[in-house]
């Protein structure tokens, strides 16, 4: 198994936290995600434990809302004791709807619109991680109609290729995020904002991308920002109070994949920097990290009911399931992999075959995955969970063909509850005239 | 322009159908889907008449509800005499609350549910576009105990591969759609369906892929279906009442991209297909298509408001707006190509510069468009338009980041109305627990 929070019980049935995933799915209906409320707990533990005993009491983990929010979600972390990333007014309101402590939260997005600064400074959100000059200006003249001195971080691009996918490597200098070090237009736009009325520079942020394996790169990366604090330090007397790592930390979607050390990570990281802050001769500043997907990707799965089996002569063979790109885009838009396994069946011994699974949309790309193998009688009702889909699959889902979203089921302790209800075909239409 | 409904007014700004888009913007804010009602009535027309007068009154043109499912959407379509093609039981759900009269509903899906199979037949649809064999057993199942007689066409794989993406084609024999004729699996499967009690089989349905501009797709995979037909009355005696022919007309999204003549394409194809029914000695079923993208795409378009402009020397230029993948998530999915241009501004004789339009999502595969040309002095609050938007944007738009879906708003004779209202931020979070 992928994750040690998943196994197989006396009925053959896979088990998530414990809890038998086929009677969860009879309970509550497929398509069906569910999250392990302990696996996520673990997680944030980790993070918050390593990075306090690595970098000291003022270092914080911010939970990257965008790999899943929803109220729940906030209430968990928030009683974790982590900080949350946020990137719009929606991921603001979740948050605030459950008293999520906003001062710890951070508001990016290369592109925050004037609606967003506004409600977010209303709200009383802790720092803006900005992107860029305009926003800067619209920050500080917002906050400034309002009399408040808001604190901010700015986003930099350190340029690095952390040689994963292109569509999630964000710290290149070819991106839409950030300002650039090698430019120039870094060290200008940090210039500025000590300039700006109504403006506290608290820091930097930085981010090198996705599904990252490597402690290398983490390293890299707080080097090249390290140098930049110095920089700022020596250049312009500014000391920087707050640096931001960014996320990227991977997870096991295949077991070919490696399972990250994440305490162990941190802690060489946290090594490094101490050297390397002594060896340009500046303080430490408190960090932040933003884990997303290493929080939630593998407490979630994905649960469907098996319907056309097709087997083409001399060509494929199908399975299609009751969601598909709907619920789980990823496949379609970067040929993510997936483990999948036959639910209620896991220890059957017929011989396999290799198959596709298909989406139910109404379109060929929507797959949720390729060159699968699976029992080789799996017919209609059979069970088929995706795992580790805790990560950007509810986030990410719509209501393509008018599927509704399918509801997130929590456990806790072997108990299930709702987090998120099912999307009802009148919620569906709810907005339409 | 790309579409005769878009022009320039006095003030330099993009209208459609006559309207300042810009005022609409101002109106209803951004991002927003604006749809141009009379164009959507107008292609609903040439198909209806084309199809009536190339193949005679029992001829039906059915709109593809995936490329924009909403409420007004079948009023319109109901108005204008269309039948629809549905995929889903929220489709369904959708069209049955405005009274759109199901009996002229198809219910396609390569996977329906036994939901979907017995709610549809409890609402009376006319037909289901049967995919395989399991969906067969099972409607035949759920029609018997309902001890209704249920009519059915079945999806047959002609074996075209129509040169469009790979993610859009779908007459190709390896595909999760349908059944082969190369394989046999057709005639097996038509052989089962005359056979079984509770279903009355009417016909056979192909698509063969979107996006195509080349009547010859049609006309190649016409004469494999009537060959399919001749073949069914010669070795069965089975009567095709109805022969489905799909859709897939290609719309302009790019100025370099033809314009077709609709009606001349489908007289075309009805010549072809009269002299081979004569050559076949069979009678020429009531023929049926499915034109979605083509009713639409070019009816709607998108407006955003602009954010950030960043200048990266020595790399590329980015533009981000209000929206993105979220409610256009089609470069993401498939790089596709969309005409992009500055509504507020059309008459800007400033000099351009090369830029990518990205969206306001947390990832750096949300872009709208690459190497795109604008106004060398685009600045935050311009507004930019992205054209023929009508197809596959509300209906794929996702609440990723927590973004509310933008509003559908309707042109009708240069006056403007709601016809899906914006979501709220408190829409987003209704289903949270």
């Amino acid at each position: 198994m992928i994750c040690k929070n998943l196994s197989v019980n006396n009925d053959g049935h896979l088990t998530l936290s414990g809890v038998d995933v086929v009677e969860l799915a009879q309970k509550y209906g497929t398509p069906l995600y569910i999250y392990d409320e302990n696996r996520i707990r673990e997680r944030c533990r980790t993070y918050v434990d390593a990075m306090r005993k690595a970098f000291g009491d003022d270092a914080l983990p911010l939970y990257a809302s965008k790999a899943a929010s929803f109220k729940q979600i906030y209430r968990i972390i928030g009683e974790e004791g982590m900080g949350t990333d946020l990137v719009s007014s929606g991921e603001l309101y979740t948050a605030a709807s459950v008293g999520f402590p906003l001062e710890k939260a951070y508001f990016h997005s290369n592109n925050k619109t004037d609606f967003d600064i506004a409600y977010a400074i209303d709200e009383g959100v802790g720092y803006f991680v900005v992107d860029n000059v305009e926003e800067l200006d619209a920050i500080d003249r917002i906050a400034g109609e309002r009399g408040v001195n808001q604190k901010v971080l700015l986003r930099i691009t350190p340029g690095i290729d952390p040689h994963t996918y292109a569509a999630v490597a964000t710290g290149k200098v070819d991106s839409k995020f950030g300002s650039a070090i090698e430019t120039g237009q870094a060290e200008q736009i940090s210039k500025y904002a000590t300039e700006l009325k109504n403006i506290e520079l608290c820091g930097f942020h930085c981010h090198v991308g996705s599904q990252v394996f490597d402690s290398d790169v983490f390293i890299r990366a707080s080097e090249i920002m390290l140098d930049f604090v110095a920089l700022m330090k020596k250049k312009y007397n500014f000391d920087t109070k707050i640096l931001d790592l960014g996320g990227g930390y991977g997870v096991r979607y295949l077991k070919e994949q490696p399972e990250i050390d994440i305490a162990a990570n941190i802690h060489e990281v946290a090594s490094f920097m101490k050297a390397h802050c002594e060896k340009l001769g500046i303080e430490m500043p408190a960090i932040r990290m933003e884990p997303g997907r290493s929080i939630v990707a593998d407490a979630g799965l994905t649960v469907y009911t098996a319907g056309t089996v097709k087997r083409i002569p001399g060509y494929k063979n199908y399975v299609s399931v009751d969601g598909g790109m709907a619920d789980n885009p990823r496949y379609a838009l970067y040929g993510s992999p997936y483990t999948i396994c036959l639910a209620n069946r896991m220890n059957a011994t017929v011989p396999t075959f290799k198959c596709t699974i298909a989406g139910r949309c109404c379109e060929s790309g929507d797959l949720i995955q390729e060159n699968v193998t699976l029992p080789g009688d799996i017919k209609r009702g059979d069970m088929i969970a995706v795992l580790t889909t805790g990560a950007y699959n509810y986030s990410m889902a719509s209501n393509y063909n008018r599927l509704g979203k399918p509801p997130v089921i929590m456990l806790r302790d072997g108990r299930d509850y709702i987090a998120v209800k099912r999307e009802s075909l009148a919620d569906i239409c709810k907005n339409d005239i």
